[in-house]
């Protein structure tokens, strides 16, 4: 054989695997070859950045924060140890609200926001119609804050009044508490800024029936460990945000036994099992309080530049880092992509809204698209695309998730703790799971999907971090 | 560029794919070069079966014989309809005991079915101790048949005595019906071949209390559509037999607001929550009648080539086929490869056991493996090697079910309906996912892991179908 022989052979002997990076060409070019290409979607930082990633890199706290941050994160144990009226949980008066996002106002408030707090205050009876409960935000009557100020998290409008039950979650590695309401279920349902008669009858049965059936089976039960829970559900086609069948599955057998035996009538135990068996979405109200107490036990580490918190009001999308305190860094928040329900289309969709990025905060939901590739398929996607999905998020945070880990990619662990200095350096944003709302206050849900935050935050809080950093 | 270089880069351009057939060498050379290799196994017919598989090719009936069995396996409609003794269910009579895989008497059996005939014959109190029991049925005190020849299905074991409850589900689709007994759950169980006095207990106990509940609530339900709770968990990593944690969770959830409403006492609900929850094999024996009811409605198509039965009896193991009755074609059983438990290794193992091989022959079980990753992990094996396992069964069937999809190879109808003929021709024996017993009578499980039925029984049903082969 000749020397050209054998180069050829030894080329030929090894799959070639190309990896591109910036202009698309070269990569679609070879993808149509069928060769297989890496698409890492990298593009340079933008120059006004370079100073201050400079800074961050030259920071000598920045390695064993980072370190810190994501080892408190992935080492949080969440359990549910209550369900209590929001009164007692996160000590809401009367005419107190929470939402979802960073703090924002009723004027700048969007359609599905805007409907909640009118459902919300007809709930709370400090108005006798829709129009009179507009009016009394219009005029200050109530007072707005994030969920996220109160320990709590809250999906899509987030909207949160004091009688509302909620599922009280205690880290059992670290102490600390986080909240959530109860999921109502999907279409014409308040967290989707629907607030007709049925909106409210349901939320009083989930005040009357559904929360004391809970709270009594959780007390006979003890802790209820949503940490395995989790992870057991990824095991099984859920990634934690927009699926959650198997999760929502798992909590009524483990808690089963213990709703059985606590007293409660057995009418009202079947409307229960009914009410939960019948919403795929009931344990994402358990995987969101679980996602805010992992993420809380690492805030506040001078020098991290993990991401703590991701969230949007349905006006504007915000992030916190570990580094930064309780500031936050938003920008306009963008319409999901995704399928749309009925003769719903892209005009009616609201942008993106809710606390519900905790889940991707804390290596979940989209992070773990490879768990369930059912959802790639909202927006024409295939298996491989899920695959990749999670694989290109390995590229911005800072460790694999022990005990949440993706069968497909052999037990890997899922991708956990976003750098923002990873997503500056590399443009790659991160891929979150989202439901979509209808922008008409009064509408409800009117897709799924999925959305990227805006590259804006991340740099805002890459400078931010750098200003913080110590001169050397 | 010159013309060597186009030649060149045409070939670099495109992944090289290389499929390897028969001798290993080369495909291992090429592996160890990193290239990418679909082994397909394939090894020449045996040269004594060319005329037999000439003939059968030859056959004008046989196409469309195996399109009518394929369609009808696939077209089946499994509900559970009932729960209730084997003496109604299957019209056993005192003394008649079933027992799985074709037909064995009880000189020939095996340490863990003598097992389970002896915990069956002191649970239905004819014999006061063990050494009673054996000798009974030592001296022909009993009458043995398989399951398969009274519409039932048995996992390990297979033992069915007359007071056991026992599944009945009906095809709505044909019209077929199909029985199999309650699962007890894991470790020392009859069906593993223990008959100590906990086993013998627990069995009192799903008469007493487990049947009864369920009845009732499948009474108030209405018929259970076991196929759709099948394809939902096969998109939640089971595949059915080795693993149904979710179809047990699904099983549950639907059954629960019935299960309340039934008028039997919380307490008992309670416990009944408890044995099922904490068995997360529970639904294996809903998806081995629905299973047998799928290949059953493909029996008696002459000229079809397809398989509607695989079952073991612990010494042989034995198929049959819709073009042959119910002519069992066996030979010896094999030892599976796979993780045991504890203390117990290959030494302690009984060779395969169980009717549960209806999951593969109805197109799940090991031929859907790229839904349970988790499962090859057993043997030491890779996800990649899930994907294979199952990408390789499509070989040798006849049709993608339909309504049992794959999510990680984009919703692919998983493998459906096994050709002899094309197991003959390539070589490529089914994979078998199973439980392992331990060969002594009275140890129970020792592990569970990956089996191949012996190559004989196809060339052995392929003879005999060729045989009854109109001459042409």
């Amino acid at each position: 054989m000749s020397s050209d022989g054998r180069v050829l052979g030894g080329l030929l002997g090894r799959e070639p695997v190309v990896v591109s990076a910036g202009i698309g060409l070269l990569a679609d070019a070879l993808g149509d070859q069928a060769a297989r290409v890496t698409k890492v979607d990298w593009r340079p930082p933008p120059a006004g950045l370079m100073p201050a990633l400079r800074r961050l890199a030259a920071d000598p706290r920045r390695e064993a924060a980072n370190a810190d941050a994501v080892s408190a994160l992935v080492g949080a144990s969440p359990q549910l140890v209550d369900v209590k009226p929001a009164s007692e949980a996160v000590h809401l008066a009367r005419g107190e609200f929470l939402h979802a996002g960073p703090p924002i106002d009723w004027a700048s408030a969007s359609g599905p926001l805007r409907g909640a707090l009118i459902g919300a205050i007809l709930l709370e009876r400090l108005a006798d119609s829709p129009e009179e409960a507009g009016l009394l935000a219009e005029r200050g009557g109530i007072s707005l804050e994030p969920c996220h100020h109160r320990g709590a998290v809250g999906p899509m409008a987030g909207v949160v009044s004091p009688s509302m039950p909620m599922f009280v979650l205690a880290d059992a590695s670290h102490g600390g508490t986080a909240f959530c309401t109860l999921n109502e279920g999907l279409g014409k349902v308040l967290r989707y800024g629907a607030y007709g008669p049925e909106v409210i009858d349901r939320l009083r049965w989930m005040q009357q029936v559904l929360a004391p059936s809970l709270r009594a089976a959780v007390a006979a039960h003890g802790p209820v460990d949503v940490r395995t829970l989790i992870a057991q559900a990824l095991q099984m086609g859920d990634e934690g945000h927009n699926r959650n069948r198997a999760g929502t599955s798992l909590l009524l057998r483990e808690l089963l036994p213990n709703l059985l035996e606590c007293g409660i009538p057995n009418a009202d135990l079947a409307a229960v099992a009914r009410f939960i068996g019948g919403n795929d979405h009931f344990f994402l109200n358990l995987v969101m309080p679980a996602g805010k107490l992992a993420a809380d036990a690492a805030r506040g580490i001078a020098g991290s530049t993990m991401v703590v918190a991701m969230a949007r009001n349905g006006t504007e999308f915000g992030i916190q880092t570990a580094g930064t305190g309780n500031r936050w860094f938003t920008a306009p928040a963008t319409v999901p992509d995704g399928l749309y329900l009925g003769d719903f289309g892209p005009g009616d969709a609201n942008p993106d809204i809710g606390d519900s990025t905790i889940t991707e905060t804390s290596g979940i939901g989209g992070f773990a698209m490879a768990s369930a590739p059912a959802i790639v398929s909202f927006i024409g996607g295939q298996a491989k695309d899920a695959l990749e999905a999670t694989r290109s998020m390995y590229e911005i945070t800072l460790a694999e998730h022990r005990a949440y880990q993706i069968p497909i990619l052999d037990f890997r662990g899922s991708p956990t703790g976003i750098d923002v200095t990873r997503v500056v350096r590399t443009g790659l944003l991160p891929m979150v799971n989202t439901g979509i709302a209808g922008r008409i206050a009064g509408t409800g849900q009117v897709g799924a999907g999925l959305v990227k935050p805006p590259f804006e935050v991340f740099a805002a809080a890459t400078r931010a971090l750098a200003e913080a950093a110590p001169d050397l």
